[in-house]
């Protein structure tokens, strides 16, 4: 019996979420039929990140158990081979027996993408944002230095989290503009329930004036998610990787 | 009486290009369609650049004749409500009534996009080529050079063109790699039928070692399409914008 880690790449759009639901096509799903079918046994993936309906990921991780004889570097190119378009598999390898991807402490990063222009660009429609009104990007990158560090981000989270304490690390937020995409780059020790979209949210009104900059730290201090700014839309978010310490 | 111009994005994976036909969805025929039910006149839309089936657009260009009173700058507007989302309307402006997208002298730029890693990549699997083997970008950025100027193209054109002269003018190629993502920029006077698409098969054997840089000139002086590469997929292909001079 071995134990296999894949790191998993998604489009999201057409899904609803990483997590197995009673209807609806989910990620966690599609890779459990594949690689059932496969490997000719019963798998069941544990997934490091439960990513949102319509959350796009360049790399997700889960594990899952196997007897198989197949080379775990294999795994990955014979498993592409079944799955759909939008999903693939950029790497699978053995790791120890006892490895629990959302046991152990890592480091998670997430990006928001915003088109920021007059009108929208059919061509990157999938997997970015599109906001129409100018945004003041140099407010937004000031916003994002208030969120940095330990923090209670309980009004950056939705009510419907199951989490036993609010409190994360954020390591690292960088906004940054190119051409007409803004990026926003999270890095953090683990994200609550709608954490990322909360936080883009909370910074779009930043950025459109009608919040200034230091009201975050107000916002932190409150602890209530009605103090915060709307859940940004699902298909600007991608979480881009997972690093175990 | 008005002539409008458009301005048109669009993701062309789901489309037989922009040309009518009679089966199969094309660009040309939804707006057509669009603009006839939103002016009450029969419209029929005249085109800068068929582009092919799959072929994507930042800034194809089109023209119509209309007696609507709707302000020339609306019209992009209200046509947007009604087109698909993978069709946008960038900008809509009154010309001169003489005015022919075909029939004055213009610069296309295209751009061909490929995605040379050792995985797939499903989030920007619509609008780049995939290619497994390590590409050699200097060899290509030379290639390129041979291929800048006036020449007859006729190796690198379909032998089912129309065209009455293959002699073109490339004024621009430039090869440029940022991060996976290897670009291939071209502009010129006029592009004949899958040159950029012939052009890029070529220049990616000479990235894979195929082919050396200065065959490229050869391929030229033998006026041939048996003498140059494949046809490039057309899902890496966007049509990023016209000039009129």
């Amino acid at each position: 019996m071995k134990r296999i880690l894949l790191i998993i790449a998604y489009d999201g759009t057409e899904y609803c979420g990483w997590q197995i639901q009673p209807n609806g096509v989910t990620i966690e799903a599609v890779l459990n039929r594949e690689l059932t079918r496969l490997l000719g046994e019963e798998i069941k993936v544990i997934g490091a990140s439960r990513t949102d309906a319509g959350v796009h990921a360049m790399g997700n991780v889960c594990v899952f158990d196997t007897d198989t004889r197949i080379p775990p570097e294999k795994i990955s190119y014979a498993l592409n081979q079944s799955l759909p378009e939008d999903i693939v598999v950029q790497q699978s390898r053995e790791v120890a027996p006892d490895f629990h991807p959302r046991k152990c402490e890592s480091r998670k990063t997430y990006e928001y993408r915003i088109l920021n222009r007059t009108m929208r660009d059919p061509n990157c429609r999938r997997n970015t944002y599109f906001y129409h009104w100018e945004l003041d990007v140099a407010a937004m990158q000031e916003a994002g230095t208030f969120l940095i560090g330990e923090h209670d981000y309980q009004s950056f989270c939705s009510p419907a989290t199951e989490a036993e304490t609010t409190v994360r690390t954020i390591h690292a937020l960088a906004v940054e503009k190119e051409g007409d995409l803004i990026t926003i780059r999270i890095t953090g020790n683990g994200f609550l329930y709608n954490m990322v979209r909360i936080i883009t949210g909370t910074l779009l009104e930043v950025g459109s004036g009608k919040r200034k900059p230091d009201e975050i730290a107000e916002i932190l201090k409150k602890k209530d998610r009605a103090a915060a700014g709307p859940t940004a839309p699902a298909c600007g978010l991608t979480l881009m990787g997972i690093a175990f310490l």
